[in-house]
């Protein structure tokens, strides 16, 4: 279990690397029902996504190998693990399935990461990083169902907190379960949490109705960076009894909230990092008088190009 | 004069319409010389830049004619004006100078706005728009030379203040002095000002030497947004005594600037929007060891196919 000890310890552990991100109240209007909206503005973290919270509490969680690390990833969590690999002279290696975007493989290599692409999901990437991690000994960075990892993500819940004390929901765009799950352990029902999905990544919406993580199929816009064929059991435990309400939007309600986000806010969002916003604008959360929402843009990755 | 008192007086009449955009402590690194560094996201600001501050200050001034409002500007101002007018009922003429990227003048039709091509500078657009507000009776809205105009944008420096008391030295992009005026205005000497202008914009620069209003020529990449002949008479009053140091930088150093805030932060910046931030990155500004830097990211209007 994660308490919020170990989300206090990493917090502390991992400030020397980590931006504190803004929080920016935005005016009514995002939905026919009134109340504030407060935007977290996580895509502006180093790396462009919250991924190095997690994975610099890794990695300075104990001694790093001589052959450096190792992890998987459609795209963010490998940046983050090759950022924090950089900034603490560590090796890394980090192999990617093919669906992952050419923006997010090129930062990679400029990251002086080993890119290795290996089959045509994370999960065939995730076997090849093991098997690659049991070769050489190198640390296996996982990207959601890790302890560390999920205590690393939970500290934007620290923040969030101090910055918006009156929040009554958190909108979070969900894939393995690892970024909510934190957030879910700092918060422990204090807030209602609501969990967003792509309608073809109903990873944990699915694992929610059989009371177990379960197997689904991905795919669609956001799938490179929210598709996971099934949410960690460590941060499953802590979602079970936490996440009040579960939400799945179209991935034209996601490219809507992306341009929504660029026009409105001059904020860039990946598909992924807009998914959690598409529950508001689209109207699939249904806001209560009142409500104090916030949501968390979670990533800015995107390729500029797909906005012209 | 411009006072504080006015600050304070169009900060709460401007409220409703107007976000707190946010400040991001960054990491070090931006320069060689340790000390902190804040970014003031005001590119998130309705419409994509400060210019509503001031817009709104003025139209909500006194009661608008039935004729509306007409401005002249190159692109930002008159968007500020043009949402101004629609939020507040009134119809709204904006006379451009041929340079307005197509990009802003589609905006301003997207507003409701009528937009007149006249002239090739700003000069001439606002002689253009002068002729048309004598012939209806609209209300003209300076875009920088109009001391509601200044004591609106001063409205930043009040969030600023509150959001990082401890600065030193604010670095500001410099088009027709407005901006800079009404954060002079607030300031008043406690904090050292820097303005930052294109070397093909030298507008302040040129009117601090010779300690009044001269004409200038003006290009470059940043001249949509900081190509301004002659600084204003009413800023230059409180500018004059105001500014501590105004650098120059090239339109280089801008695109490098602007290519590092969407790299590395993830914050689009237009050209203009980018030019205070340049001085820092490219070490035009030389910080003195320790000393706490906010850097005003004004305007994010830009192109994203330019990025690409």
């Amino acid at each position: 279990m994660i308490t919020k000890e170990d989300i206090r310890a990493a917090a502390q552990r991992i400030a020397p690397y980590i931006r504190t991100t803004p929080v920016m109240r935005v005016e009514p209007g995002l939905s026919n029902v009134p109340g504030d909206t407060f935007l977290k503005l996580e895509s502006l973290q180093v790396t462009g996504s919250f991924k190095p919270r997690g994975a610099f509490n890794r990695l300075l969680g104990e001694p790093l190998p001589r052959a450096g690390v190792v992890a998987a990833s459609g795209g963010n969590h490998g940046i983050a693990v090759a950022y924090a690999a950089q900034k603490l002279g560590a090796r890394a290696e980090i192999y990617v399935p093919s669906l992952a975007t050419a923006l997010k493989r090129k930062m990679l290599t400029n990251l002086g990461a080993q890119v290795v692409v290996a089959g045509n999901n994370y999960v065939e990437a995730l076997a090849a990083s093991e098997a690659r991690a049991a070769e050489t000994g190198a640390l296996k960075v996982h990207a959601f169902d890790d302890p560390a990892t999920v205590a690393g993500q939970g500290t934007i819940a620290i923040e969030l907190d101090a910055q918006v004390p009156e929040v009554d929901t958190i909108l979070i765009s969900v894939g393995g379960g690892g970024f909510i799950g934190g957030i879910a352990a700092w918060f422990a029902g204090r807030v209602k949490l609501v969990a967003v999905e792509p309608k073809q990544c109903p990873t944990l919406n699915r694992a929610l109705q059989a009371h177990m993580p379960v197997d689904v199929d991905t795919g669609g816009i956001a799938a490179d960076s929210l598709g996971c064929r099934r949410v960690g059991d460590v941060p499953f435990s802590v979602l079970l009894p936490n996440v009040q309400d579960s939400v799945l939007v179209s991935d034209e309600q996601i490219r809507e909230a992306q341009l929504a986000l660029w026009q409105k806010f001059r904020i860039v969002a990946e598909p992924g990092g807009a998914t959690a916003f598409a529950a508001l604008t689209s109207g699939a959360y249904v806001r209560s008088p009142g409500e104090k929402i916030a949501v968390v843009v979670c990533g800015g990755n995107a390729d500029l190009a797909s906005f012209a």
